[in-house]
């Protein structure tokens, strides 16, 4: 018998946020592989599985990505239904491909199913649309490496092209983030938002300019998605609180 | 009594890739404003509900929108649960932030609850991730303006400096926009791949080149995603079948 592999979104955190068919797998589910990161009341979803997690917080990537490859398909030749479980959305900085690759090579049958990504759920917690008609036409996601990279930045130049930007786990390079954009030509005036934990009981919202980040983000402890914009100017300049809970009704 | 308006993401169309919070508060609803193209089983999740069409297909935008937002508004004061169901996530091209701004200028609640995007349904339907690796850490999400625009284009300057792409609502203007981004200068042998209809019984999904892009999506009738960038190679070069769908188990 060989079963299947799903890469499920877990979503921003909210436990009902996943979709409906990733909370069905997982109740479904015989064996969850999940990260580190994906909170408790979500694995517990999966209540009849065996709960593995996998969190690759020691450093050694590439070893340890061998290492879940190996043991997903080794899961799919005894278990029916497979669950990798990852934060967000599987297919966004998720470092899915490797994991595809791999079962696709051992001929082992995989579904992707789609998750909230941290970017979405930050733009409902701020009530404010990462794209808005007159005001942006483009929003780009994008995950900065500070300083490892030659050459052109990519991660700088589509930052700078778009006109909303979400950038990814870079709450610790914040003031280098600031500064980079700053140094390309964005004004330190232009508008940010910030979403640490978007989502989680523990949720924080912040607003303000480029050049204040290195203040906002100071101190966070959970994910942070920092949005860089126009879109966020009303935040600012209207008497809309700046944090708006999407709690459950 | 005032009640409160939930912007509700309706995801790319399967029912179950509704997040939970989307089906319950589907259920609890009172009436329920949708847009034209969110399917019917979605729709009909909300079973004791008022429904009521809301589409925008008669080229009057702006009328159209503020008699939405009015009758959001009027819905507020007479009933608890006011759903606006909106297709794919409702703040990425949903058009909500006019919504939002004026509930809450009539101080009526508003709460948003994050939906799948098309983007990542795709993605998930291609089995690629629109990051990946050493191949791609950004990517954007544009929807074109062809023609009508002045001065530099913001939608093909983030389209070229993001390392994937994803276009929205752009399956008529294909060849002007293959055309776009040739002059602009990235190869006619970039990989694409297209999904039409992503997660709906009639998905269809292809990948070629960007040269390719009309012949590929000549025909289509449903909402196609485009996607351009580096991680579609795989999909030519290797032996993974092009269609991979997320049927349900």
């Amino acid at each position: 018998m060989t079963g299947k592999v799903y890469l499920v979104g877990a979503g921003p955190g909210a436990p009902d946020l996943l979709t409906v068919r990733a909370a069905r797998l997982l109740a479904e589910a015989d064996i969850v592989f999940h990260d580190a990161l994906v909170p408790e009341p979500i694995v517990a979803l999966a209540a009849r599985a065996e709960k593995v997690a996998v969190g690759k917080r020691c450093g050694r990537h590439s070893t340890a990505q061998r290492f879940i490859n190996k043991r997903l398909a080794d899961a799919a030749r005894t278990h029916k239904v497979v669950v990798r479980l990852k934060g967000g959305d599987p297919l966004v900085f998720g470092r899915a491909q490797e994991e595809i690759a791999y079962l696709r090579s051992q001929d082992i049958r995989v579904e992707v199913v789609p998750g909230i990504t941290a970017a979405l759920a930050a733009s409902a917690s701020l009530g404010t649309s990462l794209t808005q008609r007159g005001i942006a036409r483009s929003v780009a996601f994008v995950t900065p490496r500070v300083g490892a990279e030659e050459g052109p930045s990519r991660w700088l130049e589509a930052a700078m092209a778009a006109d909303t930007v979400a950038i990814y786990m870079a709450a610790h390079e914040a003031p280098t983030i600031a500064a980079a954009l700053i140094a390309a030509g964005k004004s330190a005036a232009t508008p940010i938002a910030i979403a640490e934990g978007a989502t989680l009981p523990a949720e924080r919202t912040a607003h303000g300019t480029l050049g204040e980040l290195p203040d906002l983000v100071r101190g966070a402890t959970g994910p942070v998605v920092i949005l860089v914009g126009e879109v966020y100017r009303a935040l600012a300049e209207t008497l809309v609180p700046a944090k708006v809970g999407i709690q459950a009704a």
